[in-house]
């Protein structure tokens, strides 16, 4: 099948137009999107022959679903049809001083309800390279997990190299149950992504001088982090994205890798206004993985995974838009924005 | 509370703008309806004082669905906040030969999994003379069901009439479990409103000489199935809409209403083009219970609810904003619709 | 100035998006028309040097009224700047059995409260061969009334032709009124445009066999109807509109034409669906001016200007944009409405 | 009736889309609103029985200004309806240095020629604990000021605490005559709600070391202003709100609250970019009337007050939608804008 | 490769919305389409494993066409990037008496610019059952006939089955030209499709007692027009639609089938409103091609084909949305356009 | 004719809607624009009598472009109709670190193939005291280089001031061949406009100091490109504008004229968030050409300039909606952008 496959849930996102409140809406822009879908169609981006596996509902909504997909190249031969629903989000956008809202209407989707037997994954990963998941799918429910330590297994089994986005949701699970599951997935992964509180919720791995909530990181404590994640689970490389909130519409961004022993930082990019924050990091994962399979340098690894999710925070909707010649020009110092023309 | 109670379920109605198909769609218009809903707005619109009781959750697509309902002046007091979902069902609008598809996401709703506990019947029902329910109501599931034979009893047991339009839908419920339902609750009712099927899907009584699909009634039979239904169920009236569909924009409208022993036809309407089909029914039964309170002989009656219900037609979304003095307009025979000014 | 000269207000026209009904829009479309606009507008589509004249309140709604007329060529030069208001009309359009709706808010408007030194029509009718003007403006108020007055004088006292199409307005004034102040005004025109009804309201002058509000016309009794307006008043010519309401979305067109003392008929259009009714009469006499000022036989000048007015129920807003060659191509017959490529 | 009463006019507001200007606009964004009614969403919002008492028309576009209000909770059972016309106001949205433009359209709406008759104050303040009004009322004209100075006095003789907004609009009055009307309402007034401009426009009580016009204020000038108001008219409280205009899109937003003798200063908020400014000063006035009825400090009084009103600029419309546990989490100092999720 | 092989120009639509003509649009709604590419898109509808070969300009507005037709699930793969410039057509949707009109800026486009050389045909071919070209393609200039002419050889010589349609455009080329390049292609044509007049405008071939003007069509005429073409050419099937055009939104659809000797006509449908007639014979082709390769007896294929045509009136966009369903059922006799739920 | 007189290309922009990309986009907005039709923009909008010459097709989209001029107030009577199409580009509008992109299809237009013989020059200038043309229309290709000669040689001749904004557009030639024709060109011209690129790009004149790419620009050295310039070309006046990008939504915005010997340097404006950049520099130079020919003192003009042209880049559209009144608010110091009410 791909050289790389992506395993999770899209779902119909449900937004008000604008900066629109919930109860202001009488539309909602609808796209698809959700942490390993977003990643897949990045790679089809960049070139690379990305394909997305899950399971969606036999109705038009669910076709709808597959074809945002295909529009942007990503192999949907492995979705299996079946279940009832395609899981919801709403999201309200945020402004200043004021929050992007998300409402989970995502219980009983098609992929939450799926079988082991509804996937296989020695077929799935036929002339596979690289297998990612993140923390989303299996905090959906315990068969979901248990499908995506399957996954992880014939994964492994195939020598294919595994990535994981760590990726806390809170009104999905507790970080006793995330540490717990997440951990025995672990064992499994190669490349390890977190932002800069998942390890924290997730493992109970705190950097030390960093306030979140308050938009303040110490950003060297991260490399602590990133050495006990590696001590702790053997990864190959650890990724950590570095977001300072100013406010909803203007962040810093940046992030560390840890490759071997080396620490490697990005550039931090200044991001104002936010057209849309969802996504970010996920198109961070995506630009990540197409620097490994490209065989970037480390350095190089880091600014090209941060420049393409620099420009995603520009972007409508959760897929990163941005082609692989805008990502390196950003990379390369001009952010001035001047026209093309 | 208020002179007319109506429960049951609001969804969140999203349907792609215009005539666009759920796979061309980008953008939904949401709008907030269901068959019992529909009749309190319908309601309130001819002045009078209506309640709409059901359970939503306590987030904002709940609170839109109730500010849907008060924007319109009906009364939202009793709606229990709670439960996981606001209901979805998905509305693509068809054209001539193309039929309107409703894809339903409604499993799981915060209505359908509501509990006996979380409606105070005798504190509902202070002070009011009708209380009006549908077949979608009790047919969502058991527990559903249950609520809806505690409130009819309760209704009876206060002396309040009760309404009832059998709305049968076959991706809810089997005829069979349908007839068995329905038929413990008819015990209760007093006014039976029907579409020119449902009789036969849920009871099994058949309208000789009819053919549905093919869109051609024998209006006369109907007598039969009138008198069949008020043998069965001792109904004080019942009333029968009579559509018979050309194309998915071209319908003829009319209905018979048997009161006691006798019937009467309303005038027939050629709808073209139709605006938005959704909500048709229930605009009749709105018309008919305001026609009822407000003392209109038989055939203004059932007069007053096919023009109310003919306007509905033309008009977006499920609630009828058709006036009273409009209704009257157009029954007392002026469609020609000339501009007002 | 200008070859046609027409006189009387622009208002902001607020239309809520499709058939959205006032109470459910939370968008108006936004376009400015005007009995007497939309008629220069049609002229200086068919290439004919049209000037309007008017008075509009020195801000940007003002500025956006002018430029609407600009954008399609009319000549704006001799607009008056001052006064309060541009005035409002909300309109909302009907669909089948129900009817269009007009809700005036014009009062107070900028041209509502003019006054007779803010024209100079020596000079603005220099080079002018024809004046027209409706029975809105002098409907109005008595000032307008006289400033109308005051424009007829000087239009017969330069030799100019005068048409006014009668366009009775019941919210704006009486019958009795009309009759009185529309009389007087009479003497000075020579080509008079009326519709199925306004011969009646305004003159009292009956088409018997007609019943308007059902529909249903007696083509025939207009002939009475237009000989006993020339008697009356001396017309040159005398053209009445014939338009039979099936229902908001469908109507027959057609128009008789009675020229010295013959009568000719056009062909009659049974429209459907109709896109927007509004503007329809003005189209007409945007026509049969042009007709007029190109020399069409009778017979061509009834057809063309039906033909015209035809296709203004098939486009959106006041003006009409038509063009000479659609409008020639329909009234030699081809009204197929086959794709142009 | 209700525990709160705000009273004043309710407006048609008509802006053109996004960033357009007026003439560019081919739709307009249609919203009701107005000082008084602005506070009575903010106060509904946030839980408290709140109702608007106002005179609009009998038409559809009056209903939908009334609808607005229901849909967000508020009592609309007071307001009257009659007289001509719904004020409208026209708001072109400003960006960097090009600012927000409104025209006016209000003269001989319903309210400005409402009569004192239309208003039974002691029926309408039946329960009433809070009565709110702005400086926009009496400057309609000597009628409104009239019926607002009898509300007054009613509220006064029923121990009702009154509040008043000074809102000064140059395009309604002068100076000279602000300052008499609203001198004699003062004598009523419990809580004087002001910007930094409008006690200098009304009073002539000016601020030292402020230029308002270049942005810059002196904080501490306004507890010398506060002082001479309170001096003059005896308030128990005065709130003045400190805006520091950078550019139309960014706002540095603060206030100041003398309660009794003491001075309290919020935090300020640097607010960027603002998406709707139109209504910022309201929702102030709407968190001070929570804050004073839910006893809050007065330091907790004034930052919820300014975080109530800061979550407003980023929000479309005239009201504000911010709930209650949004506006005490940005209090209490989360204003990083991160998604809830 | 694919099983079906389209070839031709896809082209960028450009429409007002709604009823809007060219003069009055500020937005253009964005569609991909053209002859070839919408009966690519039909065919993966249905299933069929189907690509569309063509060239376009290596930009992102020529990625957004290739990106179009993923989304329907269409093999891109042989679509060759170069050339300047995607093909335009601009499309304003007619009513009633208004007919639709086609603006084309299609000239210099990269298909109308490619070379031989840009296509291997033996490679494209690969697997492939059936290869399909309109008579649009060779219309563009010689160049682009002399491609489609190998592309047929190369057909033939795999013993791939050939159909085309004849697809006259008299803006592009004349009778007299458009029969000496057509006559040469159909040398290598099996299944010839051709609408009421293109066999006459082609090749001359008039069917006697139609005047396709005035909408009125002999239908028996046509069965002598498909017996010339069949002698002529050899083709094994001919397939004719008949549209009678009653106005732009009202058409009656059929077609007859001439397969062997024998003669099929289907069913005439009556479509009313009519939402995009653009793509109507495209989508009879796919309906066709689809019948045929699923061994459909001829009364089937020319049933389902028309139901298919048919569906597409009611379908926004060159493209039909119809599923294989949906045709069935329609083709089968349910017309009534009855809701689906 | 006009006083003013503007001749180049006016093309049709299609942008999609708000920060969407190409390959989002499902609708685009529309206008019209292009460097010399801004320019007769602005001026009309100043109240200048202006005139755009150019050549547009004979249908309803070159229609639609000289509308857009007309309904500013543009005289477009010398517009030529013939030709094949309007040129058109489209435009994704940046973000933050997300530049703008243009895609150019606008070879084989019109203007690009128009003849020597499609302009009067000499009528064409009756009256006119001012000609200006940019260095887009030279670049076209050869012929609209000679047209361009043609015309200045024809201003001169007759004694009218000419204006070029150099404009340089590197995918419409390169800097060899601009430095050529333009050297010839600028023989004729009094008052040369450039930004802060296009000395060095047409004519090899650095400004020391300055790295444009990275947004730092040395204004002092652009007193030296001044001086080169004017030695070179013994231009009256040099205006060089000087645009730091921060990013997309940021420019740093000023400019310094050079008139005589002396230099004017104007204010700066930090202009954040950035409504549209596209137009920015037209409207500098309609800022321009207006206070010369206003008379302004030479702060004065480049002050009106800077202004008018910061207004800009918070206007949608190529076209600058400022009036005069608010250039002239904004360069006497009010840039907070405080609501005007």
């Amino acid at each position: 099948m791909s050289r790389v496959v992506c395993f999770g849930e899209i779902m119909l996102r449900l937004a008000p137009e604008g900066y629109l409140r919930f109860v202001q809406a009488d539309k909602f822009t609808a796209v698809y999107g959700g942490g390993e879908a977003n990643v897949s169609v990045s790679l089809a981006n960049y070139g690379i022959d990305s394909a997305f596996v899950s399971k969606l509902p036999d109705n038009m909504i669910g076709q709808a679903a597959i074809n945002s997909l295909r529009q942007y190249g990503v192999n949907t031969d492995k979705i299996v049809r079946g279940g009832d629903r395609v899981g919801i989000y709403y999201c309200e956008k945020g402004d200043s001083q004021r929050a992007s809202n998300v409402i989970y209407d995502r219980a009983h989707s098609s992929i939450a309800e799926a079988k082991s037997e509804d996937f296989n994954w020695d077929e799935i990963f036929e002339g596979t390279e690289f297998f990612h998941f993140t923390g989303i799918t299996p905090a959906l429910n315990d068969n979901a997990a248990k499908i995506t330590l399957e996954a992880c297994k014939a994964a492994k089994a195939k020598g294919i190299k595994v990535s994981c986005d760590l990726n806390f949701r809170k009104k999905l699970w507790s970080s006793e149950k995330a540490g717990q599951v997440m951990g025995e997935l672990m064992e499994y992964v190669d490349v390890c992504i977190a932002n800069e509180e998942d390890a924290e919720k997730v493992f109970g791995i705190h950097s030390s001088g960093t306030d979140v909530e308050s938009g303040k990181l110490n950003k060297e404590g991260y490399q602590e982090v990133a050495k006990k994640l590696k001590e702790k689970f053997k990864f190959e490389k650890v990724a950590i994205t570095l977001r300072e909130s100013i406010s909803a519409s203007n962040n810093d961004w940046g992030a560390m890798l840890m490759d071997g022993e080396e620490f490697y930082y990005s550039k931090t990019y200044s991001i104002l206004p936010i057209v849309d924050r969802v996504g970010g990091g996920d198109s961070f994962g995506g630009g990540l993985i197409c620097a490994i399979l490209n065989n970037y340098s480390p350095q190089d690894t880091i600014e090209f995974a941060v420049a393409a999710s620099c420009l995603k925070h520009t972007i409508e909707g959760d897929f990163n838009h941005a082609t692989m010649s805008e990502v390196k020009t950003l990379m390369q110092g001009d952010g001035s924005g001047r026209v093309q023309r």
